[in-house]
């Protein structure tokens, strides 16, 4: 037996706003953050569970107070049993009646749980020597439906529905984990998307995709529609008719004006036109879809639970779901979601990027496609080519493909001198960021 | 001019679990507690703007940390210019793109800037001399509709709808002010109502209730149906068939759940059924009220914010619309909601009880009787009798009814001493607990 014995949060900080890097019509100026969280034991095996819930710079610190409140779910618990019933884990701090009330189940607090829920399954993956893909992919039907909390899901989804789409794939797994390793999971990029980028930047990326073998691009849009009409030419001329150019507007529009101003761009043949309007709006989502089909609707990526995604399957407010590793209660909801996605007959396509976004969401990903829908070739993980360098098992994306991880755990432990280095705000990087920038603290409203 | 010099934020608490006051289905030992916020200026005046966020325990602490984090949105800046535009001030603080990524515009970062908007509109309303309710009644249409932000609204209300419903009732404002001030506004109780209650105790509560003239009480449900069976027939007997009893389920039920028990109570004439599952869920909210209708559904204390509240409205997922001053981001969100459910003819009750929520709500209800909607009858308001002695101007309830607040402010200031003696974990009251108690920090899991 092992006990946990420390639950220890960091404040991270990339200063990627210097560069432009990441920046959108609702996000000028982000600086890449991880509230980060490492779970230690006493078991000689020396194993630590590591995860983060990204941010994009200010509020890193509240997010780091809202892990620490969990300590008392964790420290000094027999690590075993937290580990073996990893559904009733999730279950004792997302229905913890007190934290409970700062969400419910949505924001700093639901994200907080997700990041040690998804630490926890960062040690249970290591333990058990598996990249945590192939440990759920191994995971009985029985097994992988008590992870899921079916509260609030039943009009959608029942657990005796759940196993029966668990047991359906079984016999499947092999040959389609046979058919990942050796082919991959298609990837798209962001890379050459961002709206700070000045048009050769823009133009260069696209070439440089493409001969990086990705067959679909993402634009972001929003900002200005002549801007927009702009940049989509460029792109459009540069990757060719075959070549798959969806667009990301963050969140920027109301019902009326998302519909006017895909009008404009429905001649670049867009591929998917990504959170129009607010997360939170499935009927506004719904409508706009209506209105602006075929140009399928993407969103999932702000989503703030599984609540969220029911009703936007129910409501057929998207064609394309966005799940994001660190945005829900982590690796168990995100299980639900893929759940809802696949009864229902929706592409899950992941939102990633940021920092350690990919490493995380492509288990997910992965996992959906050996042990669930066992959908692949419609479907796609976000790639954007930042920040890999500071993990210990960063992603392996050649030829517009991620290849399964294969070792140990869930790809989202980070590197001890990156940890360091970016520790905000004592860490060298940003003692010489102060240094240098003296009003980088400026606040800048979108 | 005057320049804000601080934002101190203080985790103060109050161990009503060992009571049993404010049990529910889903909140089964809550310790109401606030965030609270205290907004200095240098002015000569030496007046303070305080408000709070109500959470019921754990994790205070974490919304403590949120409040702290836009510490730079408001100190050092100019006090005049941020009270005289605080639509501006609103927008700075939840369009604040790096903080926005933390909810977006829900849970705990939400709900710091309501805090923080609050503490800023006590200010405001000191510095007028009037009570938050009066001032606001006062403000021009133009300038009431500035308050308000649109985004993701229009489908449903534009700017120039909600200045036609301000203007059209300017010319009655004076006669409804006249109104209000004779007649109070009226109130339900749910003091009688925790399920942690015993028969005696109920029945009890109830007589009192009718003797104390309110015309409405709310019992908890969905612990279990047979209990509720019986505490209902208790409390009609004790309050006979005139007074009306709403019920309370604080979102225990998945959908076909909330039909079949629902269905089991029906016979005691139900006022409202409150809250009948996750307060994310407008189409499953929908389908219930669908389903059980005549019984109306009622809900919102935890809407997220403006564009759960549209979409409540939007898909008929309710008839009573209760709104919480302390959910989302501040008076002018509410303002927002009130636009809302007067331009669609929603009724608006608002949840209060817990700690000062009365004292602050009333001040929106009242508002919108004289300057919006207008309507009062058909109308009221959350009462529960606890806690009220630890504000400055605790509301004043008699005859079933609230009765506006006269004194200057928001009614959200709390008494130094009580102040001192609730702080956690350190006060006084809390040293003592957990002296008399040391297993009160073992966590339920509802």
């Amino acid at each position: 037996m092992s006990r946990i014995t420390g639950l220890r949060v960091r404040d991270i900080r990339f200063p990627t706003s210097r560069e432009h890097d990441g920046s959108d019509a609702m996000n000028p100026d982000p600086d890449y953050s991880a509230a980060y969280v490492e779970v230690t034991t006493d078991a000689l095996d020396g194993l630590t569970g590591s995860a983060f819930v990204f941010t994009i710079g200010r509020g890193n610190e509240v997010q780091e107070a809202a892990i620490a409140a969990l300590r008392g779910h964790v420290v000094g618990r027999d690590a075993e049993a937290l580990l073996a019933d990893m559904g009733g884990t999730w279950r004792s701090m997302v229905h913890d009646s007190q934290l409970r009330w700062l969400g419910p189940e949505k924001g700093v607090m639901h994200m907080a749980i997700g990041a040690v829920v998804n630490a926890l399954w960062d040690l249970k993956a290591k333990r058990a020597g598996l990249p945590l893909w192939a440990l759920l992919a191994s995971m009985s039907p029985e097994d992988l439906v008590d992870l899921v909390d079916f509260r609030y899901l039943t009009d959608a989804i029942t657990p005796a529905e759940a196993l029966e789409l668990f047991r359906a794939a079984e016999p499947l797994r092999a040959e389609r984990r046979r058919r990942l390793e050796q082919s991959g999971y298609p990837a798209y990029t962001t890379t050459p998307g961002w709206l700070g980028y000045d048009d050769d930047k823009l133009a260069r990326l696209c070439r440089e995709a493409v001969a990086d073998g990705f067959t679909q691009i993402k634009l972001k849009v929003g900002g200005s529609v002549d801007e927009d009409v702009r940049r989509l030419r460029i792109a459009r001329q540069v990757v060719g008719p075959d070549v798959r150019i969806a667009i990301d507007a963050n969140q920027r529009w109301d019902v009326d004006e998302a519909v006017e101003w895909i009008d404009r761009l429905r001649e670049f043949d867009i591929a998917w036109v990504e959170e129009p309007t607010s997360p939170d709006d499935v009927l506004g989502h719904a409508e706009i879809a209506r209105r602006i089909a075929p140009v399928p609707v993407a969103t999932g990526e702000h989503m703030a639970n599984r609540v969220i995604a029911k009703q936007l399957i129910q409501a057929d407010a998207m064609r394309v779901l966005q799940i994001d590793a660190t945005r829900v209660a982590g690796v168990n909801e995100n299980v639900a979601i893929l759940l809802l996605a696949a009864k229902h007959g929706v592409r899950v396509c992941p939102h990633a990027g940021g920092v350690g976004l990919c490493e995380a969401v492509q288990h997910l990903s992965m996992f959906d496609a050996v042990a669930l829908s066992g959908a692949l070739e419609d479907r796609c993980i976000e790639f954007v080519d930042h920040l890999h360098e500071h993990f210990v098992t960063p992603v392996d994306v050649r030829g517009g493909r991620y290849w399964p991880p294969t070792a140990p755990g869930a790809g989202t432990e980070m590197l001890s001198d990156s940890l360091d280095a970016h520790t905000y705000p004592d860490g060298p990087v940003w003692a010489a960021a102060s240094a240098a920038d003296p009003v980088r603290d400026t606040i800048r409203v979108a």
